[in-house]
């Protein structure tokens, strides 16, 4: 059993997956630092992505691995895992060709919270691919 | 009941919490870009920080609010609070003075893990405070 000590400061990957077996991952472009999308993996999606070096995610609304990029193209090529203080999260470090949102931005955190509202969205990026083409092939 | 198209491209922010409800959380360094921390918000930890300006979460652990640097007096002051396409996540843009991660580094993303093995980390920051001095306090 790893001691708080060496989940924090070990060298030992320990990482911790929750009750249904997946660990949250957020993916961070390497370029220009972007926060890109947030996602889960399993065990054998974050096996695949560190052997083949491309991330592969696991949907939970489909219940399945997921390659990203597997149907739209938009691949996100993995530079560093990094792993946080209580191993129980995930940040992958990627270079992207593409937009990595399947609604067509660059990254999922396209909108903000209006200031000085507690309820309103404002957009805070333009599209930079059509999903309705991409995802048509 | 809002539509997928009302969540992914409306205006309304309608943030998922999910069965326990909780909501992840991403905190971002405004300036640096450096993804500092990734934790849960509830409802009434959303709400306070929205208020307040500055980050509020909900520790699991503890099971209770948590006003990030309550203990530490290290601070995060929100800048700005971004949601992803499907309302399930935010991410949230801070201004810091102080280390973030209680083991003493700026980031709780202090290692990665080690090229060519799917099991060794290295360190790849050096800590800035001394948690055992501030935790004290």
């Amino acid at each position: 059993m790893a001691t708080k000590k060496d989940i924090e400061e070990g060298l030992e990957f320990i990482p911790k997956f929750d009750d249904t077996g997946l660990i949250p991952v957020i993916a961070q472009d390497a370029e220009t630092g972007q926060v890109l999308m947030a996602a889960f993996m399993n065990r054998q999606a974050l096996d695949l992505t560190i052997q083949t070096g491309y991330a592969v995610y696991f949907s939970r609304s489909r219940q399945k691995l997921w390659k990203k990029g597997e149907q739209s193209g938009h691949f996100q090529k993995v530079r560093q895992i990094l792993v946080d203080c209580d191993q129980d999260c995930l940040l992958l470090k990627v270079s992207v060709e593409a937009g990595q949102c399947h609604v067509g931005y660059q990254s999922c955190f396209y909108r903000a919270l209006k200031k000085g509202t507690g309820k309103m969205l404002e957009f805070i990026a333009e599209k930079v691919y059509n999903p309705q083409k991409t995802y048509k092939k």
